[in-house]
């Protein structure tokens, strides 16, 4: 008697507590489709291009498996952005990318910012060492919707075959004057080389760079463009925390001799390079933010395995390129400190 | 003994749901301290000067008293936006505001949305009723911030003491040629009357529109500035929807001879006014949103009561402007559709 009044009891608390029983299992429900849109909550703000050529414009509850999904590393969700060596690419790059465009633009003096806490997982593991864009992946982009559409700003990570360390720099692309022939990037380390570091030979490396970020290792960028000026931070746990600032109203390289020894270097054997920047840079120019995976190995300029075009070989050989997201925010460029 | 047992059944399922219980007295607690940004999500993304001069540029979890605080009509919570007659002003205005400024700033071509559902709820019932801003209030804006410093839109509520519905207007400033002295706003009519429309004695009131809205009544406007054209969007249950495009880069008013008729009307005995504006009109000028109650009565230009500067007497008295906010949103503009 004893134990069937308290199995009774036990019964109606169950049938007392039933609603909040059926919330726990909805909620359980939930987390195993998640979307991206659940970790990023900024994601109405940006449309996005994948790496099989497909867009969307509307990305709250949208996911496209082995290209922009949610992974759970035990500890948090992440946002994926996987890209293979060749797929479609968009109109003005011979780069696939699964990278989001800002819908809301703005011309330098207006400003935002935008800020990531991402890993990288995977860079092309093959590639011409020579080649300044193999084995590397673009992270976050300045990108104008004018005139020439250079980029005043590309984020990189790159890592050569066989390191454990890989190498974070960003290069800012001059707005050139006259005919954009000329062009080239300016790249700066952040930690280890910059884009201008390369090996000696399509199969020789540079040596391991010794402060550099490891695949799945956690950095964290913020791109602040405010008044005309762009401030650059970058933080990592175990990493002096490095932050820039450069100036896209007002240019560095008007003239052949301001153009840096670097520059020289590499794109000494190039069709394009070899210009200036109009005196003003990108002064009154409608930019956007993009931020993701852009890939930079492709069969034709680095010399990428591509298996014929094949996604799920390139995916199952290491042809392409894996950024995680867990944080990100874009809005309003802030007041500067610490630069 | 029956009564005994489902009493003691009753407390085993109080104890057994215990946890359940705790979270919604929690939740009822949240409720009774609501900020504007439990309402409106969107205020990260703002500034905001209050009528009693005041401002602060964080609105997350923050609110002001009898300026900027929720209230909830039974229905829904809405966010208040209250100010008097007479406070401390901002720079460029002799009219107090609790109003909302956006942080991110954009030009025409770049652009932007704002949408707002909202009631008025009080308007000053004191005035000349011979000058256009009495009796009104300023539930949005879009405001240079460049050169003159104009509006290139003023979305308006306007009420006649003693009329039940009252009227909504928007006026387009002219970013002037030469000296602003000549500066004018051009009015169009969404609802009831237009800005021109004044009474014909300081005591007088045109008749009561009958299409208007009430103090009170819920509508909904609609923002959107898209590659420099200015597409406007008014919508409330029980009237016609109003639809309007304007250009931001090419002016309509560039000519003495171009000059409507209501703008000689209404400038005609005032000191600024007169002057034509530039061909580009507001092209690659930065610009902003504003959202709130933007008081147009004062002592000086409306003669309105102000009570001697007393904000509570002015609250007491209807020396004062009062708009709730139920639904806002900031962002990227869209390509315009309806239009």
């Amino acid at each position: 008697m004893k134990k069937a009044f308290f199995t009774f009891l036990l019964i109606l608390a169950i049938i007392g507590c039933k609603q909040n029983s059926k919330t726990t299992i909805e909620d359980t429900a939930q987390l195993e489709q998640k979307y991206p849109s659940d970790v990023l909550s900024f994601l109405d703000e940006w449309k996005i291009l994948l790496g099989d050529g497909t867009s969307n414009d509307s990305l709250v509850a949208y996911k496209k498996e082995g290209f922009f999904y949610v992974q759970n590393d035990g500890e948090s969700d992440w946002v994926v952005y996987k890209t293979p060596n060749s797929g479609v690419t968009s109109r003005t790059s011979s780069n696939t990318r699964t990278e989001l465009g800002q819908k809301a633009h703005w011309i330098p003096e207006t400003g935002g910012k935008l800020t990531g806490t991402l890993k990288v997982m995977h860079v092309s593991t093959t590639g011409d060492a020579t080649k300044s864009s193999s084995y590397s992946v673009v992270i976050g982009q300045i990108h104008s919707d004018e005139g020439h559409e250079n980029e005043p700003l590309k984020i990189y990570y790159k890592k050569f075959p066989g390191h454990t360390k890989g190498s974070v720099f960003w290069n800012y692309e001059i707005n050139t004057a006259g005919d954009n022939i000329g062009r080239f990037d300016y790249s700066t380390a952040v930690w280890g080389y910059d884009f201008s570091d390369v090996g000696e030979s399509a199969t020789e490396y540079p040596e391991e760079p010794e402060n550099g970020i490891a695949l799945g290792e956690v950095f964290n960028y913020e791109v602040n463009v405010h008044e005309g000026i762009m401030y650059l931070t970058f933080t990592s746990e175990n990493h002096e925390t490095v932050r820039f600032t450069k100036s896209l109203i007002k240019s560095d390289f008007t003239t052949r001799e301001a153009i840096p020894e670097q520059v020289l270097k590499v794109y000494a054997n190039r069709e394009k390079g070899g210009g200036v920047e109009r005196d003003t840079a990108y002064a009154g120019e409608i930019n956007y933010f993009k931020q993701g995976a852009y890939n930079q190995a492709n069969a034709k300029s680095t010399n990428a395995e591509i298996y014929g075009g094949d996604i799920q070989k390139q995916y199952d050989n290491g042809s392409y390129a894996e950024v995680w997201f867990k944080h990100a925010t874009v809005g309003a460029s802030t007041r500067p400190n610490g630069h």
